[in-house]
């Protein structure tokens, strides 16, 4: 049997679109001979719909488009398509997340998720009921052991947030199966194509199967989309994949079992493919805006947005505007200008001075006598915001803004200042990581794209005299090897001081920084995930709180003195 | 037996202080009389400490937290407290959300939650594991179905998000118990209350056993709590009830069944108690800065959170600044300055005309031959946020956004401009009701506190000349009913021309701004919820979507043809 694996990328919400192009490839995969085509995980709704699950109306249309889909099914094929399906029991949440196999005539076989994660960025349990159970799928004579996402999930090792009690895939298996087929929507992250992979090599040793991987492809608000859809053979070897971060129709015949492998990719190759395609998806997929605007500094972070934006969209579809203060030095303006013609981006100069004198003036009567202080430095940021989105709003484009997830993590940035914007690049990559994609730009443009000075001299916010990030920051390996282990590995502060040699009262200045500065997060644009923890939906932060390490300590030392008095 | 209600004020993540106030409380009701002292739901941490869960260290902390609460409960007492404690199960969420009674020299007895709330802003399904089964716990001979929030809320007539295969009360009530105890953290919204008593009696008539109900009061970030703690006799009647948004610690003797009332409240009193204690709650607990500066606009909006906010905060701490523009009517000046009067609270008046100016002196190479539009207004909104914020920096103060739930919903409003600031008082309050607590206000004081102007003109964003919101926007009646059901209560465009007697194409063009403007919302501040389905973490829209409900209908059309073919 031929089986068509449809490494497919939907838009959320986009029930018409989603089926049109559906149909066509179910058009094409026929056409190269499949018996079955295997689409992602919620493919007709594309991951994840969210609250629109919530709408009435939503649902009605969705199952318009599963009939539309299924009514165009060719006579001689199946079709599995991922969708929500009303729950029919009265009892629990109201909708399952389903995998449809479609045939033409034959009423639609469903099964649904059983494992719903319910934890960083994932919501599902918010909608969905899980399976009371698993059931094979026959077609053509074989039997299909069709699961979704999570459902392949549950190895021990793997659970950081959950370890489940039920087990689908070995209920699967347990009635008899000649292939597994698992329909992801699971977005990429550093090091998530070696931990899918160890898995799916885990369950193919245990229960020697072959295992048919689909996923979604593409991005949807912050999370992105690898795909990196693939088979393995019973054995545990890869027999086929599709390309990573496009689209791919990839055709396996279920008698192939010989070997492949998959051409190696680097960690900085994989990221900066990743935020090419958020950046290009987010721009297209909301539609609103064809063209993107960056405050170009002369430093690291708005030069890799911008040639990352370049990337994504082309040079025409980018402008570079640098905005100097009287704090900008002459080598940030050379920068930004060389960095634009290296681009081949339009540039443009618009100085803040006025501005700013204005501004000053205007707050005379309230500032008089005062120092120069945060405020003056903030009106400064907030003045090229102002202009910045001016531009936008007249000549219809987004802003990208251009910080990284060190300077986010200790709020090391404006409101409404440099963090105006539509989109956070950058949001989820460390500061060393931004550093890396730059060199790694360079190196594959076999020419200088990033100006080296912007690559070499020490970061500034260039928000007074002769200031330097490393005047209110650590030197950025230390701090992002800190922020790294309490955002994403959640040590906390002993921990972390005798991981990186440092005392625990450092380590609690900038985990309380990190803490202190949600407000700020809270109100920054969506940011592309890149991470197994960004700074978007993924954590839930209260605003109002007050974590007190030092007054539990004392606490404690208190019922310690108690208990031996 | 003497049970006291704590209607006690958790700050979220604040183990220490929650600790030795609850400490403080346990000896204030011992010297009532007490022998049972029942806290509210997640008492030791506050509803809801959200993914602070996740920290190893945090749950350590509880921990401790709980030990000295329990090492300082007096010898003749029991005292039931809600906290997270860690799921012995290795299997499953890590966490339960649990209720702990503690006597002295005894270990802790413990009983779970069940059914845990997941939609809206609830999100307990993302760290608890539902707990398997109820048991009752005996104390002094009397036999307590304790139980938590939700674990009530299972009656069909109820469940809007969630019908529940289980039945805790039912469970608890099957194995004989002598009092029905819910601690709960139940946030307030408009006719919560009513709600709430009607599930109460519904089930004191079903199980013919008194019932105690004690809830969080205070507000955390976006969420309100009322307290509303109560008890009611086997017969469903009112025996006991705290006052609404204040702490307060209520004592009832089991064989006291005297029916009480509770004193009438009025809508608007109700929404305006909220929303005070909502913005003093949030300053406070913030702790950032003691005071905060609104921007007067000479309208209702920031008339009325000016007023909300001097009666929770003093007029000492309110701070009001005017900035007219050369659109600026000589009236909103004037209402300005007497509303400030009326509030007793400091004013100043800073033009932006050169700052505007300076603005477009600057665009000048990019705008030149340009019409006036969205850009050259939003240029006069983000002047005013850059001042506000600047006074708010220099002098360490919170901004309060003062844009309405209609506003906000249509994309009335600028980002950056007067969206810039810590929280959105107004947020989920729509316009009428902005009018209707303008109204409250003055009548309560017996005194125009906001000017009658304010209230009577036609309402304006004065960012163009002439310009009215009428000019842009249905009027607010009628928009105010379209938004609320699709907003609040999932209607559809049909239902909804329907009920409002306008064109399905009119009522389409409202939702499509609604939908449309998501990512605004996104950036915007906390506001305080005081509906059932606020703009805040209740409700979760992607930022990427396509929502084509003509094409639906088009595709329909088609399947139709098809079929009938």
């Amino acid at each position: 049997m031929n089986i068509a694996l449809a490494q497919f990328n939907p838009i959320v919400g986009d029930l018409t679109g989603n089926a049109h192009r559906t149909v066509r490839w179910i058009e094409r995969a026929r056409e190269k001979g499949a018996d079955l085509v295997v689409f992602p995980e919620l493919s007709v709704v594309g991951y994840s719909p969210h609250d629109l699950l919530d709408n009435v109306h939503f649902m009605d249309a969705v199952e318009v488009a599963i009939r539309y889909i299924h009514a165009h099914v060719p006579p001689d094929m199946g079709v599995l398509v991922g969708a929500p399906i009303r729950n029919p029991n009265p009892v629990g949440k109201k909708l399952l997340n389903a995998a449809l196999l479609l045939e033409r005539d034959v009423p639609a076989r469903t099964t649904a998720k059983m494992l719903l994660p319910t934890y960083d960025v994932y919501d599902e349990y918010r909608y969905f009921e899980p399976a009371e159970r698993q059931e094979v799928m026959e077609f053509r004579g074989m039997r299909l052991g069709v699961h979704i996402c999570e459902d392949m999930w549950n190895l021990e090792e793997y659970a950081t947030y959950h370890m489940y009690e039920r087990d689908p895939v070995a209920e699967l298996v347990a009635q008899g199966v000649d292939v597994l087929i698992n329909l992801s929507a699971s977005p990429w992250a550093h090091d998530r194509h070696v931990v899918r992979t160890g898995i799916i090599e885990s369950l193919c040793h245990r229960h020697n199967v072959p295992f048919v991987m689909v996923n979604q492809v593409g991005a949807n608000t912050e999370l992105i989309f690898d795909g990196d859809s693939s088979v393995f053979g019973a054995d545990g070897q890869l027999l086929a994949c599709a390309p990573s971060f496009e689209e791919s129709l990839l055709l396996w015949n279920t008698d192939h079992t010989v070997a492949c492998e998959r051409p190696p990719r680097e960690r900085i190759e994989d990221l900066h493919d990743a935020l090419v395609l958020g950046i290009r998806e987010y721009v297209d997929k909301t539609g609103a805006f064809d063209e993107v605007l960056i405050g170009l500094s002369g430093g690291i972070d708005s030069a890799v947005t911008a040639a990352l934006a370049v990337e994504a969209l082309g040079p025409e579809r980018v402008t570079g505007i640098t905005m100097p203060s009287v704090h900008s030095s002459e080598g940030s303006i050379n920068d930004s200008e060389s960095l634009a013609q290296n681009l081949g981006i339009a540039f443009h100069e618009l100085a803040i001075e006025d501005i700013v004198d204005s501004f000053e003036k205007t707050l005379t009567p309230l500032f008089e006598g005062t120092p120069f202080g945060i405020a003056e430095e903030n009106i400064q940021a907030r003045s090229r915001g102002v202009l910045l989105m001016a531009v936008a709003n007249k000549y219809s484009r987004m802003v990208l803004t251009t910080g990284n997830k060190s300077e986010l993590a200790m709020g090391y940035a404006t409101l409404y200042g440099d963090m105006s914007g539509g989109l956070a690049v950058l949001a989820d990559v460390f500061k060393m990581d931004v550093y890396a994609l730059a060199r790694f730009i360079n190196d594959r443009a076999g020419t200088v794209r990033i100006p080296v000075s912007s690559i070499e001299k020490p970061p500034s916010a260039e928000l007074r005299p002769d200031q330097k990030d490393e005047d209110s920051l650590p030197p950025y390996p230390l701090l992002d090897d800190i922020l790294q282990r309490y955002i994403e590995e959640r040590q906390d502060e002993e921990v972390i001081a005798q991981a990186t040699g440092q005392s625990v009262s450092f380590v609690r200045g900038i985990l309380d920084a990190v803490d202190r500065n949600e407000y700020k997060r809270k109100q920054a644009p969506p940011g592309l995930r890149v991470s197994v923890k960004g700074f978007g939906s993924g954590r839930r932060m209260p605003i109002v709180a007050r974590v007190n390490r030092k007054d539990i300590e004392r606490m404690m030392h208190e019922l310690q003195e108690d208990s031996t008095a």
